[in-house]
């Protein structure tokens, strides 16, 4: 299904009807609106507006489209923040960070909370059983603009309480920071302060609790929004726009109170700003790198569950990135159904018309500002007229590959990178797009999560490996491959007392006796049943006796190892090296996989198999992969072919 | 004729008579004094010493050199920030800058405007009617060192009172502005704020307001210095030294108030600092690009209404560029020629003699810190002979082509780049040189000015066309090409109704439907009447029936086309492909031009023409440029070739 | 002899006399203790836990060990700091720099100066006359982490103290630095004020001044610990521990207090961040630049007048730069013989045992956490076992070549470079390097210190030339080559009145005219007995009658001149140019040298002769270099040779 994000409040109350008239003529069914709209809703202090929002309302719901309603609480007006300027948030160099945009509140301030509650309730009394309502989404983009640590007083405060929760007294958090180390132990909770602003880095075991907790704060307050929608809206669904190449908080637990998952999928923009080589950026600057929409629906669905929408497609251009060019003609389209074969229920673009005034006004929209479709707008056209073709499309299953992936490992590795250039999110792709170049769906997962039924498991690195995480491992039936780094710290940041892999030890008896980061150009060849060479990173490893090794370093150490179906690479491995991984690894997991081109993608639904082209050259769609219900079977650049078994 | 600036009070004072007597004899007769001598004027609050400029300047007068004085508002003593800290300027990050410099105060500080009248009262009663006084520089180099956006308290009190006079309404600005956007409405001009310190970016039309506001504060406070003056100093000029590269406040504004434009000229500077390519900056580092003086010769020009001097030029190596090599020899006397074929009435050296102490010690004067010439004071004594060997210069007329040029256009785009290297500064810049190595002159105009008898005209972007420049470019006798994002702004930062150009679509009825912008390597090429590249920026434009198309992109959209005499490029064309450009306009305006080679460049004043040459090969002058005057038809590498016809 | 850092409040004190055993096992003679332990030694304000250091000590003692004490005044405990919160340094953009790390204070915070005295008066009381105390370490590492300059409150009011003592008189110091220029003139000490946070570029003069200021309240804080430990620990040394690659203060002036010098060599760190080519840093990633620890051993012998320790050094991979590779194998012996065949009287490795938890856990120790020796304890321990073998050790004498490093020219260069890339540490480490190419052994002098005995003599360059500095140069025996910009500056930052050389005209006259600082590409070829390209800086010179010119650059100008035994190079010269400069010294020295390959470098203690090879290929090391004592006739990569003669 379709959907559009629209802003009634933005254009005259007489287009709103045939606003309303033309979405569902494009095949729209569901639309979001009021996500930034409190200063309408209460122009001044405890003065509601109702009558404009009930107005759009009953236009939309008239004309049959299902309303997703946001709570407004990522744009508070002026006046509260004049009336509380404590909300505001403060940043690691201790500036305020002020009012002008959007996002400037701190999620430990206690007036925010009181004044979110407080419309957060109001909204909801007001249209929690509208006719037209499908459900809510919470506030907005959670974390974007860098808004989940915050520096100010409030959040110290509310991070010592944390403390005192966590480590009852200052003895034991003094012992599992380390704080013995340049006298850095508190006396008392009071004492605690916050890991910015000191002289040279902080305690890193400090750091990644200031991470946590303020990951928790993020959930908690989404929670209590979650608890005053759930009471006044009984049977519409709660769910939150999520941002890509975002890992400041933990995702999992903020989807574990939602309904389902959405995400706001702006490839295009994504891809400049992702750290690709200039050659890549160059050559997918117009359709994205080919796993980046990919990545993110399969980490959503994750999320959700198993549910989740695109609840912000790119329409177009936009304003944010770097550079913005236009997308390549079809893309639209493309991104679109590739959302919808990974499992989207829906897929809403952003927004219904491109505004001409204030911060977003190169922003493309389906419409135009002249009230004209935009190109974007006439391939949304064309899904809606395939979607109708097409009928109800199958549910997907369970993939064969997990990727485990830990927002953790993202706070440990910034926190202490160790070499300048090892990045979780390059990381985690890079793997991710090694094993989909072989033709293979997979789900992203949370550590800890049940890995029954994979056939093959990819940890690129989990540093710190929890007792659930550690148990799904050893349970897990398919064969797993665990990059560097994993099980090399406890949970309060410290090395593990048998050293790293820490407590995997007893999946796979081996030792790390030391790390090297390579910088660009410093290269360690590995040879073996799979050859490459290891950049950023590599491990000198102790390999115990029942331990295979099957590639070395030059000078002999292992670089790829296992035991029974657990295998560890001491390594940092990109490129073919690591598409050479990869076959290794399904071969060993009984998988089959097939070489598709560079930028040839595939994704099953259900009986349907969907083939994506990003490139430059026509590819020829095997007929081992169906019959071809959409497209054609010589897949151009820019085109979707959709096959059915 | 040649001018030089002087510190008396850096020197002992039984040194001004052999200094005096030296300028003359190198064939100086202008002595710009006083602009930062505050100290030295009022060592304590309210307590003049004026013995000592008393004397330096009967000694300067006593010699026959005419005296420009300066107001020492450029430079606040302690005693005064001491007194009324508040008076200094806050950066964009909240930071006071402080005392310790230049240039410390903010335009909108009360106590700052009373002092600054107070000094150049008493400046002005003191020396209005000296017979050895010329006239007047007022202050130094405004926004020099980024002074012209403060962020403080007075800053943000008078861009309230700004916004209260242009809007009477907060409804009508926050129609103005689209506050409606992310809940940004102000219920009052008290909610009002400056458009810093925000979690992301604020609102453009907020952004370009309070860059107008702070033009205007500059103009109102140069106008205060100027009425003073006027008031007590009859029949001298008046005048301000303004900077190259220097986009931040409205050049034109401030020119109206005063009797002509003085510019300080340090090309070789410029080009370190200018966005030219490595090679380019290697290539120039000893010449400075050959048009680097001459743009802002031009523009100068216009910005004195056809009056201008240089009041600095270079004299030899400087202090101030990430680095600073010594001009290739023969450069100073090349510059001085130069400004003289582009009608400065005086040119001025900065300094007489290099100052062993401070911040500038290793700037080069005329004359080195052991009281000897040098190198550069060799080649100004050269041009004073020179000079009087020519006698008087004849004066210039139109040049036969005009480039507009822009201060909000600048803004505008620096406020919205939408792609990142889409530089203002650079567009024109290498719109002025392509068509100088056609050889023609150059008006550079300011927009809504007459356009009348000019054969082309060039406007290389105007995103904000206001009704005057509509006006003008509808009654323009000549043919005209507009560049990218022309007209795609109106006054309050808003896409106009009927998309871009705006208001020119009556003159060449076009529509652009979307911007694209390109990173590097990421390029457009087009072909057609004009073959070439577009890099940085293109956009998709519908061309109305009467629309003629010159070229196209490889999509088929137009990239060059024409209505009558209007032209419209829809992307960002460089080097060989804008040069090609700028001859098929030449061609379409009836002009003639000349292929000059890379680094020799032409300039008329009357029946004079000037040759000069950047490059390492002499050139063959040819005959059909006059007679030769001065130099040899032989143009070396350095040289200049004056010709009469 | 060998040495070792240890924390015995890091561990169990069940594990202490296995380790105090273990470190006599491996050779060890000399361990560190207690310079971070301020929070075990005073937990809460003036209650004292001596115990479980008198344990620790009565262990270390009870082994053999001798043990150096630190004052553990580089961490005070957060009780301190929320008492006193004045103690903490500001950084220069007025930023309080906070508790969290360490080194959190400023040295002129009157507070901070009262509980230094008090907790070193309880230590040097404790333990001054404990029979296992050897010696002291002064607090640890000066200056680590940016902390020589402060600039808060309490600075500003040192400083003005300073500036009273130093100039008497305002008028004094507006003469001095030329606060004419620009009306920074002060009426009184009380208008001084800290040389940040201006507008553009404060006074150089004012900020050379305030670091010099720096320099002496360091040098003062040392002294006041030195004397309170000389009080009450009679017979004991006292040093402190100095960085590499540092220059904020003048080691010479602190080395005069103790009683030798040491430092913490971390070579493959400090190889990563000092501004080597991409080319050097990927080739030496692994075994650092072959002069980098040994120009810091030349400096640090100078520093302890001729007495000097590694108090730490790298034991293995590091944490703390931006990547860090594992060392090749055999490099943690290399660097140990090599500091001893410089003169070290002891090298102490850092640490004993990695620590698990904390800033540093990712940097090696001896022993990995699990209590295992580390392969670069595997190294020491060889070493170890070599210097039992070999017996004592001969004394070093003086070198041929003494090479002038002033902290001052540093200061100097920084405040002023005039071209970005003129550097001084690069400077001097080339010209270190070049002649050491030649198999030189060099001595690092003070500027004025006796020159005697040398047969050569390189300045590379020194701005401001003393009255000491003068006579030394004067009186020398041997052959000095000045680099350029010597004698350029007056003690107060200005050129001197006869322009660069100043004072040195009578010694060599010339006088420089002008000069050029050259960006990246831009070169100045030069001709002559020496052949080259000077890049990043050249200047005019014009040279005296009675000089020599030895090479000119293409212009003409003296680029390499001399008179009698004095020369003078007008330019920057790196790579084969300065090793062919080098040799033409020594020729004009009558010293012999040899041309030693890239990788390999030589070093003489007495009638020992120590080969090293940084390289990747074998060495056939000379007979006419004495008979193989330890290691190889063919010096294998990364191996030592040590020959006796
Ligand atoms: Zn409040
Ligand atoms: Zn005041
Ligand atoms: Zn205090």
């Amino acid at each position: 299904m379709l959907g559009v994000c629209y802003y009634p409040e933005h254009w005259s109350e007489s287009w709103w009807e045939e606003d309303a008239a033309r979405m569902r003529s494009l095949g729209i069914t569901h639309v979001r609106i009021g996500e930034f709209a409190w200063s309408r809703i209460e122009p001044e202090p405890g003065r509601f507006e109702w009558g404009w929002l009930d107005r759009a309302m009953d236009v939309l719901a008239g004309a049959g489209l299902k309303i997703v309603l946001g709570t407004p609480t990522a744009t508070p007006p002026k006046w509260l923040i004049d009336r509380h300027p404590d909300i505001l948030p403060v940043d690691e160099k201790d500036q305020v960070r002020g009012f002008g945009s959007r996002r400037h509140y701190s999620f430990s301030a206690p007036a925010w909370i009181q004044e979110s509650r407080r419309i957060v309730e109001a909204v909801a009394r007001r249209y929690g059983e509208h006719p037209g309502l499908a459900g809510w989404q919470t506030d907005n983009e959670y974390g974007c603009h860098d808004t989940i640590l915050s520096w100010g007083q409030h959040d110290l405060a509310a991070f010592k309480q944390w403390l005192r929760r966590r480590y009852q007294t200052p003895q034991a958090l003094n012992e599992a920071w380390g704080n013995v180390f340049w006298s850095m132990e508190l006396r008392s909770f009071d004492e605690a302060f916050l890991p910015n602003l000191s002289v040279t880095e902080t305690n890193p075991a400090a750091r990644l609790d200031f991470w946590r907790f303020s990951s928790e704060q993020v959930a908690a307050y989404n929670r209590m929004q979650v608890e005053i929608l759930r009471a006044h809206s009984p049977g519409r669904f709660i769910t939150h726009n999520f941002m890509g190449l975002f890992h400041d908080f933990d995702h999992w637990d903020v989807g574990d109170d939602l309904d389902f998952a959405t995400w706001d999928s702006y490839p295009i923009g994504f891809t400049e700003r992702f750290p690709f080589s200039e050659e890549e950026k160059i050559r997918y600057a117009r359709t994205a790198h080919p796993d980046m929409a990919a990545f993110h629906h399969d980490l959503y669905r994750g999320v959700g569950r198993g549910r989740w929408w695109v609840m912000e497609q790119q329409p177009g251009p936009v304003n944010w990135a770097p550079w913005n060019p236009i997308p390549r003609k079809g893309q639209i389209r493309l991104f679109t159904w590739e959302a919808l074969a990974h499992g989207a229920e829906v897929v809403s673009y952003f927004r219904w018309r491109q505004a001409p005034f204030a911060q977003e006004q190169n922003h493309a929209g389906l419409n135009l500002p002249d009230r004209t479709l935009s190109p974007g707008g006439e391939e949304a056209a064309q899904v809606g007229r395939e979607l109708k073709a097409l009928g109800s499309l199958p549910d997907g299953g369970q993939a064969p590959v997990a990727l485990v992936f830990d927002y953790e490992a993202s706070w440990i590795t910034r926190i202490q990178p160790q070499g300048q250039d090892f990045d979780y999110a390059e990381m985690t792709y890079r793997w991710y797009e090694a094993v989909r170049r072989l033709g293979l769906d997979v789900d992203i997962v949370r550590p800890g999560a049940s890995l029954k039924g994979y056939r093959l498991v990819l940890a690129p690195t989990l540093p710190y490996v929890s007792d659930a995480a550690h148990a799904a491992f050893r349970d897990a039936e398919g064969f797993i491959l665990f990059g560097p780094r994993t099980g090399s710290r406890t949970r309060t940041f410290a090395i593990p007392d048998n050293l790293a892999p820490g407590p995997l030890a007893d999946l796979i008896p081996i030792k790390v006796i030391q790390v090297s980061s390579l910088r660009p150009g410093l290269q360690e060849p590995l040879t073996g049943t799979v050859q490459g060479t290891a950049t950023r990173w590599r491990e000198d490893v102790e390999a115990g006796a029942r331990v295979q090794v099957h590639a070395r370093f030059e000078d002999g150490c292992p670089a790829l190892m296992s035991a029974d179906s657990k295998a560890y690479l001491a390594g940092w491995l990109e490129g073919q090296g690591l598409r050479d991984l990869m076959a290794w690894c399904l071969d060993r997991s009984g998988l089959e996989g097939m070489q598709l081109p560079e930028d040839i993608r595939l994704r099953r639904r259900g009986a349907l198999t969907f083939a994506f082209n990003y490139g430059n050259s026509t590819w020829d769609v095997a007929a081992s992969l169906g019959k071809v219900v959409i497209g054609s079977r010589e897949l151009k650049p820019g085109d979707v072919t959709i096959l059915a078994t």
